[in-house]
Protein backbone atom coordinates (compact mmCIF):
# COMPACT_ATOMS: atom_id res chain seq x y z
CA UNK A 1 0.00 0.00 0.00
CA UNK A 2 1.71 3.37 -1.06
CA UNK A 3 1.12 5.93 1.22
CA UNK A 4 2.67 8.56 -0.67
CA UNK A 5 0.33 11.27 -1.69
CA UNK A 6 0.80 13.06 -4.86
CA UNK A 7 2.51 15.72 -3.31
CA UNK A 8 5.22 13.54 -1.60
CA UNK A 9 4.00 13.68 1.22
CA UNK A 10 3.90 10.83 3.48
CA UNK A 11 0.44 10.24 5.06
CA UNK A 12 -2.15 7.67 5.68
CA UNK A 13 -5.46 9.05 4.54
CA UNK A 14 -8.33 8.70 7.25
CA UNK A 15 -9.99 5.71 4.90
CA UNK A 16 -6.52 4.21 4.16
CA UNK A 17 -5.40 4.02 7.82
CA UNK A 18 -9.02 2.99 9.55
CA UNK A 19 -8.73 0.32 6.86
CA UNK A 20 -5.39 -0.85 6.79
CA UNK A 21 -4.67 -4.94 7.82
CA UNK A 22 -1.40 -5.76 9.29
CA UNK A 23 -0.63 -9.95 8.25
CA UNK A 24 0.24 -11.39 11.50
CA UNK A 25 0.39 -15.03 10.39
CA UNK A 26 -0.47 -17.48 7.44
CA UNK A 27 -4.43 -16.69 7.28
CA UNK A 28 -4.70 -14.12 10.14
CA UNK A 29 -4.15 -9.93 10.15
CA UNK A 30 -4.91 -7.53 12.81
CA UNK A 31 -6.83 -4.11 12.40
CA UNK A 32 -7.53 -0.98 14.41
CA UNK A 33 -11.37 -0.33 14.22
CA UNK A 34 -11.98 3.57 13.82
CA UNK A 35 -15.13 4.73 15.68
CA UNK A 36 -15.22 7.63 13.10
CA UNK A 37 -16.85 5.27 10.36
CA UNK A 38 -19.56 4.53 12.47
CA UNK A 39 -22.30 5.63 14.49
CA UNK A 40 -23.65 5.14 18.03
CA UNK A 41 -25.26 1.22 17.57
CA UNK A 42 -22.10 0.27 15.61
CA UNK A 43 -19.47 0.27 13.00
CA UNK A 44 -20.60 1.13 9.65
CA UNK A 45 -20.99 -2.11 7.85
CA UNK A 46 -19.79 -1.18 4.73
CA UNK A 47 -16.39 0.23 6.55
CA UNK A 48 -16.24 -3.72 7.57
CA UNK A 49 -16.68 -5.05 4.45
CA UNK A 50 -14.04 -3.07 3.39
CA UNK A 51 -11.76 -4.26 6.25
CA UNK A 52 -12.82 -7.64 5.13
CA UNK A 53 -11.74 -7.28 1.07
CA UNK A 54 -8.31 -5.82 2.25
CA UNK A 55 -7.43 -9.32 3.68
CA UNK A 56 -8.89 -11.31 0.94
CA UNK A 57 -7.37 -9.25 -1.30
CA UNK A 58 -3.91 -9.58 0.54
CA UNK A 59 -4.59 -12.94 0.96
CA UNK A 60 -5.22 -13.69 -3.19
CA UNK A 61 -3.31 -13.76 -6.17
CA UNK A 62 -5.67 -12.04 -7.72
CA UNK A 63 -6.64 -7.89 -6.98
CA UNK A 64 -10.47 -7.02 -7.25
CA UNK A 65 -13.30 -8.73 -4.57
CA UNK A 66 -15.36 -9.07 -7.41
CA UNK A 67 -18.18 -10.53 -4.98
CA UNK A 68 -18.50 -10.35 -1.21
CA UNK A 69 -21.07 -12.00 0.66
CA UNK A 70 -21.04 -10.77 4.02
CA UNK A 71 -22.97 -11.71 7.06
CA UNK A 72 -23.38 -9.42 10.38
CA UNK A 73 -23.71 -11.01 13.31
CA UNK A 74 -23.18 -8.45 16.04
CA UNK A 75 -22.07 -5.06 16.14
CA UNK A 76 -18.69 -4.57 15.65
CA UNK A 77 -16.74 -2.34 17.94
CA UNK A 78 -13.88 0.71 17.95
CA UNK A 79 -10.64 -1.07 18.33
CA UNK A 80 -8.43 -3.90 17.92
CA UNK A 81 -9.87 -6.75 16.14
CA UNK A 82 -8.57 -10.18 13.89
CA UNK A 83 -9.03 -11.29 10.75
CA UNK A 84 -9.37 -14.96 9.41
CA UNK A 85 -8.94 -15.29 6.25
CA UNK A 86 -9.71 -18.88 5.09
CA UNK A 87 -8.55 -19.98 1.44
CA UNK A 88 -11.11 -22.15 -0.04
CA UNK A 89 -10.49 -22.26 -3.38
CA UNK A 90 -7.60 -20.94 -5.89
CA UNK A 91 -8.24 -20.75 -9.18
CA UNK A 92 -6.56 -19.13 -12.32
CA UNK A 93 -9.54 -16.47 -12.61
CA UNK A 94 -10.89 -16.55 -9.46
CA UNK A 95 -10.33 -17.32 -5.87
CA UNK A 96 -12.53 -17.72 -3.01
CA UNK A 97 -12.01 -17.65 1.11
CA UNK A 98 -14.06 -17.49 4.00
CA UNK A 99 -13.17 -14.48 5.89
CA UNK A 100 -14.33 -13.79 9.51
CA UNK A 101 -14.03 -10.77 11.48
CA UNK A 102 -13.61 -11.65 15.11
CA UNK A 103 -13.69 -9.27 17.95
CA UNK A 104 -13.33 -10.87 22.00
CA UNK A 105 -13.19 -14.49 20.50
CA UNK A 106 -16.64 -13.81 18.96
CA UNK A 107 -17.44 -14.02 15.40
CA UNK A 108 -18.89 -10.45 14.17
CA UNK A 109 -19.01 -10.62 10.45
CA UNK A 110 -18.51 -13.21 8.30
CA UNK A 111 -17.88 -12.77 4.72
CA UNK A 112 -17.31 -15.36 1.83
CA UNK A 113 -15.31 -13.23 -0.89
CA UNK A 114 -14.16 -14.22 -4.47
CA UNK A 115 -11.34 -12.39 -6.17
CA UNK A 116 -10.90 -11.63 -9.64
CA UNK A 117 -9.25 -9.48 -11.77
CA UNK A 118 -11.01 -6.61 -13.85
CA UNK A 119 -9.34 -5.41 -16.69
CA UNK A 120 -10.76 -1.92 -16.71
CA UNK A 121 -10.13 -1.85 -20.20
CA UNK A 122 -12.67 -3.97 -22.42
CA UNK A 123 -15.77 -2.07 -23.15
CA UNK A 124 -19.01 -3.93 -22.08
CA UNK A 125 -20.48 -7.02 -24.13
CA UNK A 126 -23.66 -5.63 -22.65
CA UNK A 127 -24.77 -2.42 -20.00
CA UNK A 128 -28.28 -1.80 -18.76
CA UNK A 129 -29.49 1.50 -18.56
CA UNK A 130 -28.89 4.41 -15.61
CA UNK A 131 -31.34 4.19 -13.15
CA UNK A 132 -34.38 6.02 -13.61
CA UNK A 133 -34.02 9.45 -11.69
CA UNK A 134 -30.65 11.35 -11.69
CA UNK A 135 -29.20 12.13 -8.83
CA UNK A 136 -29.83 15.73 -8.93
CA UNK A 137 -26.44 18.10 -9.51
CA UNK A 138 -24.41 18.62 -6.81
CA UNK A 139 -25.49 22.23 -5.89
CA UNK A 140 -29.25 21.44 -5.16
CA UNK A 141 -28.72 18.34 -3.15
CA UNK A 142 -28.07 18.47 0.32
CA UNK A 143 -25.56 17.48 2.93
CA UNK A 144 -25.99 15.98 6.38
CA UNK A 145 -22.67 17.11 8.29
CA UNK A 146 -23.52 17.94 11.63
CA UNK A 147 -22.86 21.51 12.73
CA UNK A 148 -20.60 21.00 14.87
CA UNK A 149 -18.03 19.87 12.34
CA UNK A 150 -16.10 16.56 11.47
CA UNK A 151 -16.92 13.67 13.88
CA UNK A 152 -18.14 10.78 13.06
CA UNK A 153 -18.63 9.46 10.17
CA UNK A 154 -20.37 12.23 8.04
CA UNK A 155 -17.02 13.72 8.84
CA UNK A 156 -15.47 11.27 6.75
CA UNK A 157 -17.75 9.90 3.94
CA UNK A 158 -18.68 13.56 2.12
CA UNK A 159 -22.56 12.39 0.67
CA UNK A 160 -24.74 15.13 -1.00
CA UNK A 161 -28.54 14.09 -0.68
CA UNK A 162 -30.83 14.03 -3.91
CA UNK A 163 -33.55 16.35 -1.23
CA UNK A 164 -36.84 14.49 -2.76
CA UNK A 165 -35.59 11.45 -1.06
CA UNK A 166 -35.19 12.67 2.25
CA UNK A 167 -38.30 13.74 3.85
CA UNK A 168 -38.20 11.36 6.51
CA UNK A 169 -35.55 14.00 8.04
CA UNK A 170 -38.39 16.44 8.73
CA UNK A 171 -40.98 13.85 8.74
CA UNK A 172 -42.08 13.60 5.66
CA UNK A 173 -41.04 10.30 4.66
CA UNK A 174 -41.85 9.91 0.48
CA UNK A 175 -43.89 6.44 0.78
CA UNK A 176 -41.03 5.25 -2.05
CA UNK A 177 -38.06 3.38 -0.98
CA UNK A 178 -35.62 5.56 -2.27
CA UNK A 179 -32.52 7.73 -1.25
CA UNK A 180 -29.74 9.02 -3.90
CA UNK A 181 -26.69 10.54 -3.48
CA UNK A 182 -23.55 11.77 -4.42
CA UNK A 183 -20.77 9.86 -2.20
CA UNK A 184 -17.19 10.72 -1.68
CA UNK A 185 -14.20 10.29 1.15
CA UNK A 186 -13.33 13.99 2.39
CA UNK A 187 -9.92 12.64 2.80
CA UNK A 188 -9.28 12.88 -1.04
CA UNK A 189 -9.34 8.98 -1.29
CA UNK A 190 -9.40 8.11 -5.07
CA UNK A 191 -12.64 5.40 -5.99
CA UNK A 192 -11.37 1.70 -5.66
CA UNK A 193 -12.61 -1.45 -4.45
CA UNK A 194 -12.32 -0.40 -1.15
CA UNK A 195 -14.37 2.53 -1.14
CA UNK A 196 -17.05 0.94 -2.94
CA UNK A 197 -17.28 -2.11 -0.24
CA UNK A 198 -18.06 1.67 2.12
CA UNK A 199 -20.28 3.43 -0.77
CA UNK A 200 -23.01 0.08 -1.15
CA UNK A 201 -23.79 0.37 2.81
CA UNK A 202 -23.23 4.13 3.42
CA UNK A 203 -27.03 5.17 2.50
CA UNK A 204 -29.50 5.67 5.55
CA UNK A 205 -31.75 2.85 5.11
CA UNK A 206 -34.32 3.08 2.23
CA UNK A 207 -37.20 1.93 4.78
CA UNK A 208 -37.14 5.30 6.40
CA UNK A 209 -38.71 6.68 3.38
CA UNK A 210 -41.46 4.17 4.87
CA UNK A 211 -41.87 5.42 8.02
CA UNK A 212 -39.79 2.82 9.46
CA UNK A 213 -37.77 4.69 12.48
CA UNK A 214 -34.43 4.09 13.85
CA UNK A 215 -31.41 2.02 13.06
CA UNK A 216 -32.10 -0.94 10.51
CA UNK A 217 -29.54 -3.88 11.66
CA UNK A 218 -28.39 -5.41 8.12
CA UNK A 219 -28.28 -9.10 8.59
CA UNK A 220 -27.16 -9.86 4.87
CA UNK A 221 -25.41 -7.97 2.13
CA UNK A 222 -23.93 -8.81 -1.18
CA UNK A 223 -22.12 -6.77 -3.05
CA UNK A 224 -20.55 -7.22 -6.74
CA UNK A 225 -17.81 -5.13 -8.06
CA UNK A 226 -18.25 -4.77 -11.69
CA UNK A 227 -15.49 -2.34 -12.86
CA UNK A 228 -12.46 0.17 -11.64
CA UNK A 229 -14.23 3.36 -11.08
CA UNK A 230 -12.84 6.51 -12.41
CA UNK A 231 -11.69 9.38 -10.26
CA UNK A 232 -14.21 11.96 -9.14
CA UNK A 233 -17.77 11.50 -7.15
CA UNK A 234 -19.77 7.96 -7.35
CA UNK A 235 -23.66 8.24 -7.39
CA UNK A 236 -25.16 5.80 -5.40
CA UNK A 237 -28.91 4.94 -6.29
CA UNK A 238 -30.94 3.09 -3.10
CA UNK A 239 -33.87 1.07 -3.65
CA UNK A 240 -35.82 -1.35 -2.15
CA UNK A 241 -38.87 -3.82 -3.29
CA UNK A 242 -40.43 -5.05 0.15
CA UNK A 243 -41.00 -4.31 3.74
CA UNK A 244 -42.79 -7.19 5.03
CA UNK A 245 -42.55 -9.87 8.16
CA UNK A 246 -40.13 -7.41 9.48
CA UNK A 247 -37.49 -7.72 7.11
CA UNK A 248 -36.79 -5.62 3.91
CA UNK A 249 -34.28 -5.74 1.17
CA UNK A 250 -32.21 -2.13 0.05
CA UNK A 251 -30.57 -2.61 -3.46
CA UNK A 252 -27.75 -0.31 -4.17
CA UNK A 253 -26.06 1.00 -7.31
CA UNK A 254 -22.97 2.79 -7.26
CA UNK A 255 -22.02 4.46 -10.63
CA UNK A 256 -18.72 6.33 -11.65
CA UNK A 257 -18.00 9.52 -12.67
CA UNK A 258 -17.28 7.73 -16.47
CA UNK A 259 -21.23 6.87 -16.16
CA UNK A 260 -20.46 3.21 -15.76
CA UNK A 261 -22.24 0.48 -12.96
CA UNK A 262 -19.25 -0.01 -11.05
CA UNK A 263 -20.77 -1.79 -8.23
CA UNK A 264 -24.10 -3.22 -7.03
CA UNK A 265 -25.80 -4.77 -4.04
CA UNK A 266 -28.34 -6.13 -2.12
CA UNK A 267 -28.99 -6.40 1.38
CA UNK A 268 -31.69 -7.82 3.75
CA UNK A 269 -32.33 -5.88 7.26
CA UNK A 270 -34.63 -6.07 10.36
CA UNK A 271 -36.88 -3.02 10.37
CA UNK A 272 -36.02 -0.12 12.87
CA UNK A 273 -38.82 0.28 15.72
CA UNK A 274 -41.72 1.97 14.33
CA UNK A 275 -42.22 0.64 11.01
CA UNK A 276 -45.32 -1.08 11.83
CA UNK A 277 -47.08 1.66 13.51
CA UNK B 1 -39.90 -34.78 7.05
CA UNK B 2 -43.06 -36.56 6.34
CA UNK B 3 -43.33 -38.33 3.29
CA UNK B 4 -46.33 -39.29 3.89
CA UNK B 5 -49.18 -37.65 1.11
CA UNK B 6 -52.54 -36.53 1.99
CA UNK B 7 -53.92 -39.46 0.30
CA UNK B 8 -52.14 -41.76 3.46
CA UNK B 9 -50.10 -43.16 0.63
CA UNK B 10 -46.23 -42.86 2.11
CA UNK B 11 -44.08 -41.97 -0.86
CA UNK B 12 -41.48 -39.28 -1.24
CA UNK B 13 -41.34 -36.98 -4.49
CA UNK B 14 -39.02 -37.05 -6.82
CA UNK B 15 -37.94 -33.21 -5.22
CA UNK B 16 -38.43 -34.57 -1.59
CA UNK B 17 -36.30 -37.34 -2.09
CA UNK B 18 -33.51 -35.66 -4.28
CA UNK B 19 -32.82 -32.88 -1.43
CA UNK B 20 -33.25 -35.02 1.81
CA UNK B 21 -30.65 -34.89 4.43
CA UNK B 22 -29.73 -37.51 6.74
CA UNK B 23 -28.34 -36.48 10.29
CA UNK B 24 -24.97 -38.03 10.70
CA UNK B 25 -23.68 -36.31 13.60
CA UNK B 26 -23.30 -32.79 15.71
CA UNK B 27 -23.68 -30.75 12.28
CA UNK B 28 -23.30 -33.50 10.10
CA UNK B 29 -25.06 -34.47 7.15
CA UNK B 30 -25.66 -36.73 4.21
CA UNK B 31 -27.34 -36.78 0.99
CA UNK B 32 -27.59 -38.52 -2.13
CA UNK B 33 -27.50 -36.37 -4.83
CA UNK B 34 -29.73 -37.14 -7.66
CA UNK B 35 -28.11 -37.18 -11.65
CA UNK B 36 -32.01 -35.76 -12.76
CA UNK B 37 -31.20 -32.26 -11.32
CA UNK B 38 -28.09 -31.33 -13.49
CA UNK B 39 -27.04 -30.87 -16.88
CA UNK B 40 -24.03 -32.68 -18.79
CA UNK B 41 -21.57 -30.09 -17.32
CA UNK B 42 -22.79 -30.27 -13.25
CA UNK B 43 -25.73 -30.49 -11.03
CA UNK B 44 -27.84 -27.82 -11.18
CA UNK B 45 -26.97 -24.79 -8.62
CA UNK B 46 -30.68 -24.25 -7.19
CA UNK B 47 -31.05 -27.71 -6.91
CA UNK B 48 -27.88 -27.99 -4.35
CA UNK B 49 -29.00 -24.91 -2.26
CA UNK B 50 -31.90 -26.59 -1.61
CA UNK B 51 -30.10 -29.40 0.12
CA UNK B 52 -28.01 -26.83 1.84
CA UNK B 53 -31.03 -25.24 2.94
CA UNK B 54 -32.98 -28.08 4.03
CA UNK B 55 -29.40 -29.01 6.43
CA UNK B 56 -29.82 -25.53 7.57
CA UNK B 57 -33.29 -25.55 8.61
CA UNK B 58 -32.65 -28.51 10.13
CA UNK B 59 -30.13 -27.03 12.26
CA UNK B 60 -31.78 -24.44 13.43
CA UNK B 61 -34.69 -23.46 15.50
CA UNK B 62 -36.06 -21.53 12.29
CA UNK B 63 -38.05 -22.42 10.05
CA UNK B 64 -37.15 -20.36 6.79
CA UNK B 65 -34.12 -19.73 4.75
CA UNK B 66 -34.60 -16.30 4.82
CA UNK B 67 -30.92 -15.63 3.30
CA UNK B 68 -28.57 -17.95 1.74
CA UNK B 69 -25.70 -16.65 0.41
CA UNK B 70 -23.84 -19.37 -1.97
CA UNK B 71 -20.39 -19.68 -3.84
CA UNK B 72 -19.89 -22.47 -6.10
CA UNK B 73 -16.41 -23.74 -5.96
CA UNK B 74 -16.82 -27.21 -8.34
CA UNK B 75 -18.93 -28.57 -10.45
CA UNK B 76 -20.95 -31.48 -8.27
CA UNK B 77 -22.00 -34.50 -9.33
CA UNK B 78 -24.28 -37.39 -8.52
CA UNK B 79 -24.05 -39.32 -5.52
CA UNK B 80 -23.23 -39.68 -1.83
CA UNK B 81 -21.95 -36.08 -0.71
CA UNK B 82 -21.56 -34.63 3.44
CA UNK B 83 -23.04 -31.03 4.56
CA UNK B 84 -21.20 -29.50 7.60
CA UNK B 85 -23.36 -27.11 9.40
CA UNK B 86 -21.26 -24.96 11.24
CA UNK B 87 -23.85 -22.59 13.80
CA UNK B 88 -21.82 -18.94 13.76
CA UNK B 89 -24.87 -17.63 15.44
CA UNK B 90 -28.45 -18.58 16.88
CA UNK B 91 -30.80 -15.52 18.00
CA UNK B 92 -34.27 -15.38 18.86
CA UNK B 93 -35.34 -13.88 15.54
CA UNK B 94 -32.39 -15.54 13.21
CA UNK B 95 -29.55 -17.60 13.10
CA UNK B 96 -26.84 -17.84 10.74
CA UNK B 97 -24.62 -20.96 10.04
CA UNK B 98 -21.59 -21.71 7.73
CA UNK B 99 -22.50 -24.92 5.46
CA UNK B 100 -20.18 -26.78 3.47
CA UNK B 101 -21.13 -29.34 0.70
CA UNK B 102 -18.18 -31.54 0.08
CA UNK B 103 -17.76 -34.54 -2.20
CA UNK B 104 -14.71 -36.36 -1.88
CA UNK B 105 -12.83 -34.56 0.55
CA UNK B 106 -13.36 -31.14 -1.63
CA UNK B 107 -15.79 -28.16 -0.60
CA UNK B 108 -17.87 -28.18 -3.50
CA UNK B 109 -20.84 -25.24 -2.12
CA UNK B 110 -20.36 -22.72 0.54
CA UNK B 111 -22.94 -20.62 1.94
CA UNK B 112 -23.56 -18.85 5.11
CA UNK B 113 -27.76 -19.28 5.52
CA UNK B 114 -29.52 -17.12 7.62
CA UNK B 115 -33.12 -18.70 9.10
CA UNK B 116 -35.81 -16.78 10.73
CA UNK B 117 -39.83 -17.30 10.67
CA UNK B 118 -41.98 -16.24 7.73
CA UNK B 119 -45.47 -15.60 9.33
CA UNK B 120 -46.75 -15.46 5.96
CA UNK B 121 -49.99 -13.65 7.65
CA UNK B 122 -48.87 -9.51 7.42
CA UNK B 123 -49.72 -7.46 5.17
CA UNK B 124 -46.59 -5.99 3.41
CA UNK B 125 -45.82 -2.45 5.10
CA UNK B 126 -44.43 -2.06 1.26
CA UNK B 127 -44.46 -3.90 -1.83
CA UNK B 128 -42.77 -2.90 -4.89
CA UNK B 129 -44.47 -3.27 -8.38
CA UNK B 130 -44.49 -6.60 -10.29
CA UNK B 131 -42.27 -6.82 -13.05
CA UNK B 132 -43.11 -4.78 -16.37
CA UNK B 133 -43.32 -7.70 -18.61
CA UNK B 134 -45.79 -10.26 -17.59
CA UNK B 135 -45.31 -13.87 -18.23
CA UNK B 136 -47.85 -14.56 -20.69
CA UNK B 137 -50.28 -17.18 -20.13
CA UNK B 138 -49.50 -20.70 -19.78
CA UNK B 139 -51.13 -21.68 -23.25
CA UNK B 140 -48.67 -19.46 -25.08
CA UNK B 141 -45.52 -20.20 -23.88
CA UNK B 142 -43.19 -22.92 -24.70
CA UNK B 143 -41.91 -25.67 -23.12
CA UNK B 144 -38.27 -27.52 -23.33
CA UNK B 145 -39.19 -31.17 -22.41
CA UNK B 146 -37.00 -33.31 -24.82
CA UNK B 147 -39.09 -35.80 -27.37
CA UNK B 148 -37.39 -38.51 -25.90
CA UNK B 149 -39.43 -37.71 -22.47
CA UNK B 150 -38.77 -37.03 -19.24
CA UNK B 151 -35.34 -37.59 -18.61
CA UNK B 152 -33.07 -34.86 -16.88
CA UNK B 153 -33.40 -31.62 -15.15
CA UNK B 154 -36.25 -30.72 -17.86
CA UNK B 155 -37.94 -34.36 -16.63
CA UNK B 156 -38.01 -32.92 -12.71
CA UNK B 157 -38.75 -29.39 -13.65
CA UNK B 158 -41.88 -28.46 -16.21
CA UNK B 159 -41.09 -24.84 -17.05
CA UNK B 160 -42.80 -23.20 -19.65
CA UNK B 161 -41.37 -20.13 -21.17
CA UNK B 162 -42.13 -16.73 -22.75
CA UNK B 163 -41.52 -17.27 -26.33
CA UNK B 164 -40.36 -13.39 -26.41
CA UNK B 165 -37.25 -14.36 -24.39
CA UNK B 166 -36.04 -17.57 -26.10
CA UNK B 167 -35.09 -16.42 -29.08
CA UNK B 168 -31.04 -17.53 -28.58
CA UNK B 169 -32.71 -21.39 -28.69
CA UNK B 170 -32.73 -20.70 -32.23
CA UNK B 171 -29.92 -18.47 -33.06
CA UNK B 172 -32.07 -14.84 -32.66
CA UNK B 173 -31.09 -13.88 -29.43
CA UNK B 174 -33.33 -10.96 -28.64
CA UNK B 175 -30.25 -8.95 -27.20
CA UNK B 176 -32.08 -7.92 -24.07
CA UNK B 177 -31.12 -10.25 -20.78
CA UNK B 178 -34.39 -11.35 -19.87
CA UNK B 179 -35.96 -14.50 -19.82
CA UNK B 180 -39.84 -15.43 -18.42
CA UNK B 181 -41.12 -18.65 -17.39
CA UNK B 182 -43.88 -20.40 -15.42
CA UNK B 183 -42.26 -22.92 -13.14
CA UNK B 184 -43.08 -26.21 -11.08
CA UNK B 185 -42.37 -29.66 -10.11
CA UNK B 186 -43.68 -32.33 -11.98
CA UNK B 187 -44.47 -34.30 -9.25
CA UNK B 188 -46.55 -32.27 -7.70
CA UNK B 189 -44.48 -30.74 -4.84
CA UNK B 190 -45.63 -27.60 -3.75
CA UNK B 191 -43.94 -24.38 -3.55
CA UNK B 192 -41.96 -23.51 -0.51
CA UNK B 193 -38.69 -22.85 0.90
CA UNK B 194 -36.63 -25.37 -1.26
CA UNK B 195 -38.50 -25.27 -4.17
CA UNK B 196 -37.93 -21.58 -3.86
CA UNK B 197 -33.84 -22.35 -4.23
CA UNK B 198 -34.23 -24.34 -6.78
CA UNK B 199 -36.62 -21.95 -8.58
CA UNK B 200 -34.36 -18.66 -8.22
CA UNK B 201 -31.16 -20.65 -10.26
CA UNK B 202 -33.83 -23.13 -12.83
CA UNK B 203 -34.11 -20.48 -15.89
CA UNK B 204 -31.37 -20.86 -18.80
CA UNK B 205 -28.46 -17.76 -18.09
CA UNK B 206 -29.81 -14.66 -19.53
CA UNK B 207 -26.57 -13.90 -21.50
CA UNK B 208 -27.55 -16.40 -23.82
CA UNK B 209 -29.80 -13.47 -25.22
CA UNK B 210 -26.84 -11.72 -25.54
CA UNK B 211 -24.84 -13.55 -27.55
CA UNK B 212 -23.06 -15.96 -24.99
CA UNK B 213 -23.30 -19.81 -25.67
CA UNK B 214 -22.90 -22.78 -23.77
CA UNK B 215 -22.48 -23.19 -20.21
CA UNK B 216 -22.28 -20.14 -17.96
CA UNK B 217 -20.99 -21.17 -14.44
CA UNK B 218 -22.33 -19.83 -11.90
CA UNK B 219 -19.99 -18.27 -9.08
CA UNK B 220 -22.13 -16.41 -5.85
CA UNK B 221 -25.35 -16.65 -5.96
CA UNK B 222 -27.45 -14.93 -2.93
CA UNK B 223 -31.28 -15.68 -2.36
CA UNK B 224 -33.70 -14.09 -0.07
CA UNK B 225 -36.82 -15.74 0.90
CA UNK B 226 -39.59 -13.00 0.95
CA UNK B 227 -42.78 -15.07 1.73
CA UNK B 228 -44.10 -18.69 2.46
CA UNK B 229 -45.48 -18.88 -1.32
CA UNK B 230 -48.60 -20.23 -2.18
CA UNK B 231 -49.85 -23.41 -3.92
CA UNK B 232 -49.48 -23.31 -7.65
CA UNK B 233 -46.98 -21.77 -10.88
CA UNK B 234 -44.25 -19.62 -9.30
CA UNK B 235 -43.74 -16.87 -12.24
CA UNK B 236 -39.86 -16.43 -12.49
CA UNK B 237 -38.36 -13.45 -14.28
CA UNK B 238 -35.05 -12.89 -14.72
CA UNK B 239 -33.07 -9.40 -15.95
CA UNK B 240 -29.34 -8.95 -16.25
CA UNK B 241 -27.49 -5.61 -15.74
CA UNK B 242 -24.08 -5.63 -17.23
CA UNK B 243 -21.72 -8.42 -18.91
CA UNK B 244 -18.08 -6.83 -18.83
CA UNK B 245 -14.77 -8.50 -18.52
CA UNK B 246 -15.95 -11.87 -18.82
CA UNK B 247 -18.91 -11.88 -15.81
CA UNK B 248 -22.86 -11.28 -15.82
CA UNK B 249 -25.33 -10.68 -12.92
CA UNK B 250 -28.32 -12.29 -13.76
CA UNK B 251 -31.42 -10.99 -11.23
CA UNK B 252 -34.47 -13.30 -10.78
CA UNK B 253 -37.62 -12.47 -8.89
CA UNK B 254 -40.39 -15.23 -8.10
CA UNK B 255 -43.95 -14.61 -7.59
CA UNK B 256 -46.34 -17.05 -6.38
CA UNK B 257 -49.90 -17.38 -7.46
CA UNK B 258 -51.36 -15.07 -4.93
CA UNK B 259 -49.52 -12.39 -6.95
CA UNK B 260 -46.61 -11.95 -4.32
CA UNK B 261 -42.64 -11.35 -4.48
CA UNK B 262 -41.81 -14.67 -2.58
CA UNK B 263 -37.86 -14.91 -3.04
CA UNK B 264 -35.28 -12.49 -5.04
CA UNK B 265 -31.91 -13.76 -6.01
CA UNK B 266 -28.67 -12.51 -7.50
CA UNK B 267 -26.30 -14.09 -9.85
CA UNK B 268 -22.42 -13.31 -10.67
CA UNK B 269 -21.43 -15.98 -13.28
CA UNK B 270 -18.54 -16.27 -15.77
CA UNK B 271 -19.84 -16.26 -18.94
CA UNK B 272 -20.02 -19.18 -21.78
CA UNK B 273 -17.30 -19.56 -24.40
CA UNK B 274 -18.65 -17.32 -27.50
CA UNK B 275 -19.81 -14.21 -25.72
CA UNK B 276 -16.59 -12.45 -26.68
CA UNK B 277 -17.49 -13.02 -30.49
Amino acid sequence: MDARRPDGEQAMSGFEAATAVKRIGEGRYEVDLDGDFGFAEALNGGYLMAVLDRAAVDASPHEHPVSTAATFLRPAKPGRAELLVDARKTGRTAATSLVSLVQGDRPVVEALITTGTLTGAAEPVFAGPAPAADVPPLEECTSMLPAEGTEGFAGQVDMRFDRSTMGWLDGTPSGRPEIRAWFRLRDGYAPDAFSLALAVDALPPVALNLGSKGWAPTVELTWHMRAVPAPGWLAVHGTGRLLSDGWFDEEVEVWDSAGRLVAQSRQIARVGTGARK
